[in-house]
């Protein structure tokens, strides 16, 4: 039986678009479908976004500390619309890129909604009505998810990251709802233009998942630079008055006025209405789809990669589990993607960057460890004279001597763990750490130079 | 025989402060002598200091950048006395942390000029014309270099990087002679600071030693801030106008006239007046300290660690090297540092960062070469609109695929190269980079995601 493709590619994020290329670029005959922008959350409404806006967050830092250094500058003014502005042209620059980047590889591209009618049929409504069908021998999901709101009472006079992106106006206050990566960033972001930022979490620290030095160390900082961090706290409806004022109704009864709230309260895998039952592809209980190590569905030719498989959410694994797809599919070296020691970092203020395990993570496992651990006060802050910390920290197993964990709040944090997780990849022991000569003065430097552990961690049994 | 001290240093630098530190936690009773300010060069007039005006000389920048991002700020006023004196009191801080450092560790100081007067004696001559003389076992000889000056007409109205950190004032116009990485850091911080800053290099490119694409990359971003960048240029000699102004005579014949001159050509060991002949201690050709892969001298009882060794000019090679001495001789584990891929950093504007194997050094050596590089416009100036570009490479051995050399030009080098070196060290190959996972969106994440070599370099036969 002849398909109109070998591979048709619903979704034009990251994972969708190195899956089509790569394929095409194999020889395989390849359509990708998307119904909204090319370039997915990543470069649309995630990654490249927020970073840009917290470029534009520090700058107010940036004049203050100056003035240690001599220079006199007069208060900097910030315009919003100026930002989001720019902010939408290198978008749109980018976009073309995605879309030009398709063109070139000979992607045959449909504008619409796919959804599936069975294993090899894909069927695409456009915006005008149209439907088209095709058939494909291999389908390869990536259509990443969306955020999930609180269903709570007024939970509609909230936005979300998406939102925020394109607000009219920065808020005077806002509230930003959640405690993880994109909590902190958005708060960070909203905070350092110029906002009153409350923050609010359910949990008792932000930043699950992640070491706890780590979520220590950015709970004081954050507080340090103004963001009211108030844990333990969560909303129970938002009323919005006729000035158009919002009031946030706590759990425990008390309010927060507010100009903005925004939801940073987890995400969810897009597979509503992609008609995955029909195609025999099987969820997982969270709503994402079931893959093996190769990304393979539960049905024989269709895979999926990236955020709709609620792996790690990360734009470099969905890229990577795409490459990894195409090598087993299209150059018959089937590869699993390789899910340990994948670095990670949050672009708060400041920002973090992790590779590894975490002491609680690494003791849960049954290593006995030897614990790293340097607190100072970064060399640009001696004359700046800000009070802010840099947190490093490493996690050695005390019998291999193998690095587990590399973790760091600080400036620059995201570009130095970059480097010391190729070191974790290569297997580096404490003692390779140790005979690394430093770069003299950097803050990276201590992270080879920390002669005794801080303290040790006895074996626990493993669970 | 009894000797009053189990170890005398000389010197107060990076390298004899942490020899007598640990030599002394190690149990030996220590003395140490220095003649001027505790911390050595790096601490009283080289890295530190440096670094510390580099950060204000990129201020101007970051006010321009600045714009793109929404902020409207007035044209930065620089006052040169506002950093000089808040960068002195951060170097008098740091002095006292040296002095207490060795204080609390138990070692005499002895204030003056130390001289050895035999293998086992050393003379000190304090400023009030004083002297004094202690006996050792061992002698560590940690005195460090100075910058040399040009044997040229008029030399003595130039200065070196040692009295461009006491300016009384920031000067209009600064001719830079040199083409080494001093030479490059300053010319940096002058143009950043607002000076218009002339270079001048004899050779036809800066930066010797590092690989080409770091200099030719270096040498157009320098040029596009401003730096007036002569190569091929060199000074015959300097006059001094009656109203103060210099006038730079080029050996062509031509004159630049200007405020200040400062050259940053060449360091020499501190050797002089040392007496070492007496204490059987030979010298190489350069002056500088002959020792073997123990920092031994030719005396069987004198080490010698740091620049006056003239190995590696870089403080942490001389911590390392003393620390490799302390295991050697106090704690029964001979061990010798090992010079072999220390990374190095430029803080030049933009930063350099490097480790291992110049893209030239490893075909001299005989390997088959894959270089992979890219050049790229960071994210931060997608918005900024600044034509800065960042460059970034990878020299791996095509066959034993291990990565040979990491170079990048560009914001955060020194920092991301510091894990890259640890990779580095830990053996790292091409698919160790590419197995592990960008931190997204970074600059560093480029080391990891170069897919195909830009070109590969064929073997040559080794000399």
């Amino acid at each position: 039986m002849a398909y109109d493709y070998d591979l048709f590619v619903i979704g034009a994020g990251s994972g969708g678009v190195r899956g089509a290329r790569m394929a095409s670029a194999a020889g395989a005959r390849v359509a990708l479908a998307e119904s909204d922008r090319f370039g997915g959350t990543c470069v649309i409404r995630g990654c490249v976004p927020k970073k840009l806006l917290s470029y534009a967050a520090h700058v107010h830092e940036e004049v203050e500390d100056a003035a240690g250094y001599g220079w006199s500058i007069a208060e900097p003014v910030f315009d919003w619309p100026t930002l989001i502005a720019n902010k939408d042209r290198e978008i749109d620059r980018l976009e073309g890129i995605y879309q030009k980047l398709l063109a070139d590889a000979g992607v045959s591209v449909y504008l619409g909604r796919a959804r599936m009618i069975d294993a090899h049929t894909v069927a695409i409504d456009d915006e005008q009505g149209n439907q088209v069908s095709v058939t494909a021998e291999t389908v390869l999901i990536a259509v990443g998810g969306h955020a999930v709101v609180p269903d709570i009472p007024g939970h509609e006079h909230g936005i979300t990251s998406r939102e925020a992106f394109h607000l009219k106006s920065l808020p005077r206050r806002v509230v930003v709802v959640g405690g993880g990566y994109i909590a902190v960033e958005f708060a960070g972001i909203f905070n350092g233009l110029g906002a009153e930022v409350t923050q609010l979490y359910r949990r008792d620290k932000i930043l699950r998942g992640f070491d706890e030095d780590v979520r220590d160390t950015l709970t004081e900082e954050i507080r340090k630079k103004g963001v009211a961090l108030r844990v333990n706290a969560d909303p129970a409806g938002i009323e919005r008055r006729d000035d158009g004022t919002l009031v946030v109704v706590l759990k425990d009864g008390s309010t927060i006025e507010t100009d903005a709230v925004m939801f940073a309260t987890g995400r969810r895998p897009n597979t509503t209405g992609l008609g995955l039952d029909r195609a025999g592809v099987e969820m997982t209980h969270d709503g994402a789809i079931k893959v093996d190590d190769y990304s393979k569905t539960t049905a024989d030719n269709i895979y999926a990669v990236g955020d709709v498989t609620n792996r790690i959410q990360l734009t470099p694994v969905a890229i990577a589990e795409a490459m990894a797809f195409v090598d087993t599919v299209y150059h018959g070296r089937p590869r699993a993607m390789d899910h340990a020691n994948v670095p990670s970092a949050v672009f708060s203020q400041p920002p973090i960057g992790s590779v590894g395990l975490s002491e609680a993570e690494a003791a849960r496992r049954g290593h006995r460890l030897e614990i790293f651990r340097a607190a100072f006060r970064p060399m640009k802050h001696t004359l700046s004279g800000r009070d802010e910390k840099t947190m490093m920290k490493l996690v050695v197993d005390a019998e291999t001597r193998l690095v587990l964990g590399v973790h760091m709040v600080g400036m620059d944090a995201p570009e130095i763990v970059q480097g010391m997780a190729v070191a974790v990849k290569a297997g580096a022991t404490k003692e390779i750490f140790d005979a690394t000569v430093g770069i003299h003065p950097t803050a990276a430097e201590e992270f080879v130079t920390m002669r005794a552990p801080t303290r040790t961690v006895e074996k626990q049994a493993a669970e």
